[in-house]
């Protein structure tokens, strides 16, 4: 397994210019007009006519010569003989002679002999004579042709990016179709017998994930300027999984791979690649995302990124993702950083540059505090939980909190949510939440919420089952809910309470003791052992299932719904929800709690007005 | 043609709550993973399972009991027997009892009766046995089912704007389509005899124009997140019109015509409303944008906005788009304001709130300078040249030069020019500033471009022909370029110089005075009168079409092209590049002349190192 061991790192400068070293460019489209927002023009764009294309009246009013006007006002009109009219999109059969006027529509063509028009509001019929109350100069209320643009003005040059207000000067120009750069072909291939598509089934028990990259990093591309082309998985089999691979690259700019996680498949890529391409470069010093790829292949450019989600992303992002904007033509995004603080320590040390994923939370003087989100390497979704990026230098092994930071945001678009919830994983709170704007709850369990909540991060914290008293909070609202055994529906078992887990054969299923529910449990045990009399490690070593506990509402019950266990510690409104049988074991209050310094943010006073409603409701 | 004169503007306030009441939401949409990204959840999206499905090794390297590795270190591992090996997508066969281990690989499952795994790295094999050189607590490198995300958690909230990050976590979660809301369905409607689309060829000697408003509009729509429609050019057949106006408020949710200039589309759509829908307002006091109507039509809302190009546009963006961005789910897009100062005085004074379109730049102190974009109301192309819109009350009758302003960016992407440039239109100033990132350039001719530089808006101007001497400028750089008569191939007429425009019936077309090359001209005009001894106003009186100038350095030898001219002034590169015959009447200078304030900008300083090059490369 040494290949895996990466024992010369490259430097992240080294990658970025592996990366810039490859061509990644498609050629030239054209593109109609309808579709040519956004895309980048290949070559300068001049005009190939006068826009108008004549001299074009203004307004509605008169056609007419300039000096027949030469002293008009109100009290001593001109009087003019009116000769025809001409509307817009009509060719003028008529001349206009001195002393004569022709009525004009806006946007018509200025007959031959007229040099200047009034508005009708300055005009008065008076039988076939029109009386004109004002003298107007040559040009007058007169658009020449060409004015607007001029045939042989540039228009637009290389390399705009096309604006709807581009469209309108491309429109008026006549130009039905432009020559823009093409999207990169960015082709998409994983592999790995694990990896089963979205919408597929899963077997869980056969180790089956769906397939995160591949969608995340289509997303990627397409949101840098580039085509995504998924090609279908390749599994483990090297035969097909070379195929593909050669395919892809025969048909796309740059090819995509994230490291499956089975060692086959990084053999199979890297020896293709080594064998039949050029590799470039193999590992680069940074964190996450150290097993990668750069390399070419037929006509291709190749990088493969690791397998882990977030780390995929975050060296997609950071290497990849510039190169494929810069192909596309597109501008640098505009730098979209926020400045905070840590709002806690984070001690670094392995030398590598890091790429930290990080959220953001205003504290209650404004101030923006910067977290690291981190679910453990294997996470797929700590991004969908953070705002952007706090890179962190190899040489920097420690950040204090309260320390200044620059986050580089995932998009200028991302707004960091309002308000930052922690807390027990409740069904009433999910809907709670549906009634704010753009909140995060992050459903740590009761207990991990308190000592969150004590460091001073979130604004609110959600707190099941009893609570330590000497929390310093807001009490915004609370309710009540009642918990117990989830069983299969009918109650097969015949379970009463706790005292039949102790006595039969029932397979349980228990929450983690970070949950509010557990607290419940636990101290329901307590009471079950004191009545009893015997002792609580007795009686919890009988409980089978009773020191692994699920980390969410529902995981329990859904382990009863596949038949892996009997019982399952849950909420009535759970089971009710997913038609499985209930056990009543009591009632639990859930708290919601505010930092007293936060109890001025906005979003922290419409969490407590939403509260105020019956929770029924929510 | 009273109904044209609003009597009773609407407030742009009431015009916002006009267009508010309308509903313009579409329903749902179904959409795959692929096609989400930028999507808006309708509903919170709960997880169905558990992420992972399975408790999974997190590392590659040995499944095993934690309490066999108690007490294990370097000096004195645990040994251990292998039973087996299980790697991703495989279903573990062996149990893991005490004082044994199974090979694992990262992210496959872990077997049963294994609790936690030591990486490979800190093992040694010993024939069948391994030696574990490190101690592990139950869990360690293990990710326990749910860890990511369990089932019952709370996912992704309604109104979530979906990013590729959110991607990765529906995948994870295996959901391969979401309902997002339907992208509000917009129809365009263009009405107007005088319209034609762009690629279709155009009449202007029947005053027909290219279709702006249709393209703009759409264009407009999409980057608002609507769906743009657009129908079928209704032309001014009343029936057409109607026929087409009703097929669109059947299909859409909103439907935008932009008034024709024709008085009698305006006719027509006004009396389709009012008799067969319900208008709820008609005029409102902005400009530009005065004629604009807001209604119903079969069960469609609709917005009739003004004709001209550059009004339509302004109405859309400040009334229309932000509905389509509300009934789209999107939220406001991110405040994208410049501070800057007015560049010169603008007066104002019709008491309607006023849209000023205006451009920016920096001076030399790193100031933004605002300017006002106005090439007249008939324009199509002043928005190209423009990058915001700055807001004027209509209290607000005078803007003092100096006077700080705050203009909205038509979108948070616009990047201000680099270098704003004024003057001579000129093939070369053309290539050259193709080799110059995000310039702008406005072709307004050599004299008007002195008298801008002066006033100390622009940073550069191109002046041809002779100089006024007291010009405070530095000269970047100059070349040479030869003047003349743009005649028919094989100069049919024999022309030799001016003297035959005088003497022979020759139909001649000329540029405006502010060109450098009229300059030129008159310079020589004045010279062959000097050298006849003749008066030059007979000298000129007698050149048919002298009087007359067109504005670009082209437009006179299409007219040539066209019949229209039998001789034209221009460029022997003009005459070249159009197969053109050409009778040259001299040389002139183009300089290129930097403002000393801006020497430093570094926009000045790439002109002028782009200038050291010879000017034939440009």
């Amino acid at each position: 397994m040494n290949r895996k061991e990466f024992r010369d790192l490259a430097s992240p400068k080294a990658a970025r210019e592996a990366i810039d070293s490859l061509s990644l460019e498609g050629g030239i489209d054209r593109v109609s007009l309808e579709n040519a927002r956004g895309r980048v023009l290949v070559a300068r764009l001049d005009a190939e006519l006068d826009v108008p294309g004549f001299d074009r009246a203004s307004l509605d009013g008169y056609a007419l010569r300039a000096r027949d006007t030469f002293g008009a006002d109100e009290a001593d009109p001109a009087q003019l003989e009116v000769v025809g009219a001409v509307h817009a999109g009509e060719e003028p059969t008529i001349d206009v002679a001195d002393g004569q006027a022709v009525e004009i529509s806006t946007g018509a063509v200025m007959p031959s002999g007229a040099d200047a028009m009034v508005p009708v509001e300055r005009t008065d019929m008076d039988g076939d004579e029109v009386l004109i109350r004002t003298s107007v100069a040559p040009g007058d209320n007169v658009m020449f042709a060409g004015a607007d643009v001029a045939a042989g003005e540039r228009a637009l040059g290389p390399g705009t990016t096309i604006t709807p207000r581009d469209i309108g000067l491309l429109s008026a120009l006549g130009v039905d179709e432009v020559p823009v750069r093409a999207r990169p072909r960015v082709g998409i291939v994983s592999t790995g017998d694990e990896l089963v598509r979205p919408g597929e089934d899963l077997d869980s028990r056969c180790g089956e994930i769906y397939d995160v990259n591949s969608y995340t990093i289509a997303a990627g591309v397409e949101d840098a300027g580039g085509e995504a082309v998924l090609y279908p998985h390749a599994g483990d089999d090297q035969a097909e999984m070379e195929r593909v691979l050669r395919e892809a690259a025969s048909e796309c700019d740059l090819v995509l791979s994230s490291g499956s996680t089975s060692a086959s498949a990084v053999d199979v890529i890297y020896r293709i690649i080594e064998e039949q391409g050029e590799l470039l470069l193999h590992g680069v010093s940074v964190k996450p995302g150290k097993p990668m790829l750069v390399g070419r292949l037929e006509s291709s450019a190749y990088v493969g990124l690791p397998g882990y989600p977030v780390s995929a992303m975050m060296v997609f992002r950071t290497f990849v993702a510039p190169a494929i904007r810069e192909a596309a033509g597109l501008p640098e995004p505009k730098a979209a950083t926020v400045s905070g603080t840590m709002a806690r320590a984070e001690r670094y040390g392995e030398g590598r540059l890091r790429l930290m994923p990080v959220g953001l939370v205003q504290n209650g003087d404004g101030e923006t505090l910067v977290y690291p989100v981190d679910k453990g390497s294997g996470a797929t979704t700590s991004l969908a939980e953070a705002d952007g990026v706090v890179t962190v230098d190899p040489e920097t092994d420690y950040l204090e909190a309260g320390e200044s930071v620059t986050v580089d945001l995932f998009s200028p678009d991302v707004r960091p949510p309002t308000l930052l919830g922690v807390g027990e994983d409740d069904p009433t709170v999910n809907r709670l939440l549906d009634r704010l704007e753009n909140p995060r709850y992050l459903s740590v369990g009761s207990r991990p919420a308190v000592r969150r909540f004590r460091e001073g991060v979130p604004d609110v914290a959600v707190v099941a089952g009893p609570l330590e008293r000497d929390l310093e909070a807001d009490e915004l609202g609370r309710w009540s809910r009642e918990w117990g055994l989830v069983v299969r529906a009918g109650n097969p078992h015949d379970l009463e309470g706790l005292a039949e887990l102790v006595d039969r054969d029932v397979r349980f299923v228990n929450r983690t003791t970070d949950s509010g529910l557990r607290s419940s449990l636990e101290a329901a045990v307590d009471d079950l052992a004191a009545d009893h009399g015997t002792d609580r490690s007795d009686l919890v070593d009988a409980i089978d299932g009773f020191d692994l506990g699920l980390r969410a509402h529902e995981s329990p019950a859904r382990k009863v719904i596949a038949g892996d266990a009997d019982a399952a510690l849950g909420l009535r409104e759970t089971a009710d929800r997913l038609d499985l049988g209930f056990v009543s074991l009591g009632e639990q209050p859930v708290r919601v709690l505010a930092s007293p310094a936060r109890a001025d943010k906005e979003s922290v006073r419409e969490l407590a007005a939403a509260l105020k409603e019956p929770p029924t409701e929510y």
